[in-house]
């Protein structure tokens, strides 16, 4: 039997998602957790790894159990005993062959920078910017990633990953509050930075130190030595994630 | 000269206000910059305490000053050398003879509780409480606290501490919202932990584990061993500081 969560946590302490031997990862907490569940090693699959700090409103993740368990008593299971930044939203039955990385859709980031800079409470929450923001400039910035590019310049990932790095995106949102800004990033999928890469590029065009009409070359240079441009991992937070059938 | 000083901190990594020797606290941070800036020591005197993790929109502090800088120089060089999560909101001149403690005429304490304990970001900034909680009933059993009492059935104050414990709360209000409930509490002066204590006295009431009419009584037996109930301090926030002429 295959068990489906959707987990939310607060990635402050830790190094991300992806397990990594003597550090605080957030599938270490859960497969650790699970383990002893099941007094046996468990691994899970995630829909895919967050960086050191970032955060998840609804992540999900799959693992296979042999327990007679109900989906709802795994549940209370794990939230008793992970850490209370780490907690469960949902458990549910799922076939045998779902796999939460490659049955993914689309999914949604939002990527968050307090204007308020005096504010003690968002430092670990949202990116600091202390430079007026031009939310024209930052919403023409936005409008350039929309549709379907290869985003060859707006990731770290080494040649050898991620070979296809063509991506549809189908929604880049700029909304802005009194003391923050939120940027809303949807799209079929993202690569390693992708996100931060495009957040950061949208800000220096709010703090005018990028013309936004420079995106579009930026993009169709193919070329990843040409953004320098990587936002605060504390403001992302990975929102939704998608599968057929939802 | 002396400054006055209005500061927010975020006090989940902080061993509250008071300064002691070898802990981590807002008092030694902001005395440890002062002394820098002065190159000698500098003390402050902070409008009242605050506990472990306990948190502060607006606490109030001064200090005397032979240097000839403008307030607003205080602010820019205190933010630019103090941890992110305490910020220097606002500095300003003041009569040498201000005192941050006994010139207080009035201050505001708020006090959260998360009832949505699956989310992980308020973990460190409300309390949790998983019981249904009946709002009529937390209202009131704040309406006893009103006016004014002695409120030694409310402190863990030693005997010589504080002999006179007559306070008066001007407001305690109790506010619902979907995911949280805010209590708000006014008056001339709190005992040691008498907002906490007041704070789960109300929770207990509103989880139909104490009649609210109970409350009268405990304050009238004014017998410090008759409320053991005390909230987390991770769910308090110090909001304002009042003095004469605001």
């Amino acid at each position: 039997m295959a068990i489906k969560c959707t987990v939310s946590y607060d990635g402050t302490q830790y190094k991300g998602w992806q397990v990594q031997p003597g550090l605080k990862t957030i599938q270490g907490e859960i497969e650790q957790v699970l383990s002893q569940i099941h007094n046996h090693p468990v691994s899970i699959v995630g829909s895919g790894r967050t960086d050191t700090h970032v955060h998840a409103l609804a992540q999900v993740f799959s693992f296979q159990t042999e327990l007679t368990l109900e989906a709802e008593q795994f549940k209370s299971k794990l939230n008793r005993m992970l850490p209370k930044d780490i907690r469960i939203l949902k458990a549910e039955k799922v076939s045998d062959d779902f796999h939460a990385r490659f049955d993914c859709i689309w999914k949604r980031y939002d990527y968050y920078v307090s204007t308020d800079v005096l504010n003690p409470f968002t430092q670990n929450y949202m990116a600091q910017c202390s430079y007026p923001l031009d939310i024209e400039k930052m919403k023409e910035a936005a409008s350039y990633f929309l549709g379907t590019h290869d985003f060859t310049s707006f990731t770290s990932a080494k040649i050898h990953e991620d070979k296809n790095r063509v991506r549809t995106m189908t929604r880049c949102d700029i909304i802005k509050y009194p003391s923050y800004i939120q940027m809303i990033f949807e799209g079929d999928g993202f690569l390693r930075y992708q996100v931060r890469m495009m957040a950061q590029t949208i800000i220096e065009a709010g703090c005018n130190r990028l013309e936004p009409s420079k995106i579009k070359e930026m993009i169709e240079a193919k070329d990843k030595h040409c953004c320098r441009y990587k936002a605060d991992p504390c403001g992302l937070y990975l929102v939704e994630v998608h599968y057929e059938g939802e």
